[in-house]
């Protein structure tokens, strides 16, 4: 039921390679990862614990919640959105795909995933 | 010098607060604060650790060097532009400023100020 709504976001953003959905503990909970070749659940589990660090971060500096994240590199884009406590969505682009559709699309996703995942 | 150039970012930014130029080491190089209350030394600090993060897991994860990362918080949005292996940009905005603008202008100014920094 997630899978459907990953690969939907996926192929809705122009240069989406997959996304996951995944928790906090970097147990990933659904996943589409179309046809590249990347590996989205080591990419989930790596930008976990970044994400944690930034929830912290800005829990110090006072700044409220994190709601999202995006990484550049030289050869991916990734969006990261927090669901809730527990859940995270991460979805990899090409660096030439459009990241702010990505964004977009993932901070409609969320509230729709908070309440199935409560 | 520098502090000419972050001003003008800020300004030119819809919702821009502050930015500053700042070493990976945490060292503020020079900054920005504009009328806000943020302690962008202190943003700076904090996302210092982080995009170091940031840059070890995207080595681990082959995607290349880091070259943006974004955060947005319940009440602050954050651009970081990594320059080169020492030293990055940071430019706070309001969270209804407009991160792309932020992003664009970061984008411009870092390879410019690579070259005054080298």
């Amino acid at each position: 039921m997630f899978g459907q709504k990953l690969e939907e976001a996926v192929k809705d953003v122009s240069g989406g390679r997959a996304a996951i959905l995944m928790g906090f503990d970097g147990i990933p909970v659904d996943m589409y990862t179309g046809e590249t070749e990347l590996d989205i659940e080591t990419v989930g589990m790596e930008f976990s614990v970044l994400l944690k660090e930034v929830r912290k971060a800005a829990e110090m500096l006072e700044a409220g919640s994190t709601e999202e994240v995006t990484v550049r590199t030289e050869q991916m884009a990734t969006v990261l959105r927090v669901i809730n406590d527990e859940y995270f969505l991460a979805l990899a682009l090409d660096t030439m795909g459009n990241l702010g559709k990505a964004r977009y699309l993932l901070r409609l996703l969320a509230p729709e995933l908070r309440r199935e995942l409560s």
